[in-house]
């Protein structure tokens, strides 16, 4: 199985599927050129096919359901990683390590789609009993960031 | 003379002042914390006076001036900083160089304050014939992003 | 209780003493300065008090435990960080998120001891049954990174 | 002109070829695979077409030049870099810039390969009245840290 099938089938399970990435790249991109959905979502697969990518994901969605499952030894961290607590950091940490790999744009993208928090990135967002997407929704904004800094290198060469 | 002191006398003379970046630092924490321009301006300084930052900050400006004055050897790099290409990424760089020793809050106010430029920011950014605000503009959201997560992580402890 | 005790506990629930970080840290700022086991103890009790250095050591500890109860539900991903798979990447960038906080020096001091593996670093670092040690090493590593940056920079003011 | 014509172009003529990059970055990924110097070298003229590599590559022998040819504004910071400050942190900033891109292995080989200085970072390193290349070094490092890092993710893949 290809890194991104087995990444797209995890996000999935977590209730993010590729047409809610194409959404927030398409909110990052969007503005500077007209693109299609297929080439979004061609370049959205080629970043998941990246190994540190990969890795990066499948670690961040593992944290998020090991808390829900109510796993961790440590419960003070537990709950600050459930609560999704603002200052935690380390969600933030695991998003850099994807949009580092796509320069800085990816990076300035990150930063204000975090703020913004448009379509299933603010859904990810609301608290819910017993669901924890604190990492998970880092993740898709680094991956919509990444997706939006790669079509603005393309588009520029 | 502190670092801070070297540091503020070098944007006073770019155009900025201190209260430019108490506004800027004001715009990302001030929704979450009624906090006195004087604490703010506290923060700055500490900031400024870190070595890293003020050599940052001081090769920015330096920088800008450099091509201001039409002194690079490389007259293709020259214009492109000069006309503060969107996809030139070294302003950025030494922007993060700065972000990263405040955290993961600092790079996220980061991202977000160089999309939507309040303030001096985006003053600098507009395009003046013969004036070159590249890695400032960065530079100062590096600053703004760096207070306010510095005030963000003081509330939170 | 502080963060440091919190974290030194738990270090030591995972075989790493004050001691061991102490010998990493003198391994890479001993060439430039004779400097005394307190003085080191006490910076690197300071390192341990930031929030988000803390919350990063925590996490990482946390995972480490995890691979070892055999809790993943992803058993590939369990797997691959059981046998510190070195393309893993992912161990790594929580280090980074603890030495961005040191500015640049950490990093390279980072990359350095990581290479060579000093002390508690090769220790935990020779693969034995059921242990898990693939993301402890490298925030180790970066403890004793961060600990000599602040040391050098100390110095040089 | 490709990116990377004019980048090794500009290497030429601060004294590092083709050779000497390769020489780099066998040092670092030798160990662990039989490669060709043919290989390496086109891992690292890929490298070399980056946007970002090539502007902060540009841009660090650009801030090297104008070193030498006395033209900073701020005297005290031209000095510093002049004789290479160990504190200065600048020239690591943008030597990571370009080892982001390439993921936490290049990080990792980059902090060793500072430290340990084979070849031509070690030549570039030596104090020679008039000669700057502070800047210069440090991206050489990155440049190698970058093949071996590209190097050992398509070995393994």
């Amino acid at each position: 199985m290809r890194r991104s099938e087995k990444c797209l089938s995890a996000l999935e399970r977590r209730g993010v599927s590729l047409d809610d990435l194409i959404e927030c790249a398409r909110f990052l991109h969007g503005p500077y050129e007209d693109i299609k959905d297929s080439t979004i979502a061609s370049v959205l697969v080629d970043i998941l096919d990246k190994r540190e990518v990969a890795n990066a994901l499948l670690c961040a969605i593992e944290l998020d359901e090991l808390c829900e499952r109510d796993l961790f030894s440590d419960k003070a961290l537990q709950e600050k990683i459930m609560y999704d607590d603002g200052l935690f950091g380390v969600d933030e940490v695991l998003a850099y390590g994807i949009c580092n790999i796509y320069g800085s744009i990816a990076l300035t993208n990150f930063g204000y789609i975090d703020k913004v928090k448009p379509g299933i990135i603010g859904k990810l967002n609301e608290r819910k009993e017993g669901v924890c997407n604190t990492f998970l929704d880092d993740i898709v904004g680094a991956l919509a960031a990444s997706a939006a800094s790669r079509m603005a290198h393309e588009k520029g060469s």
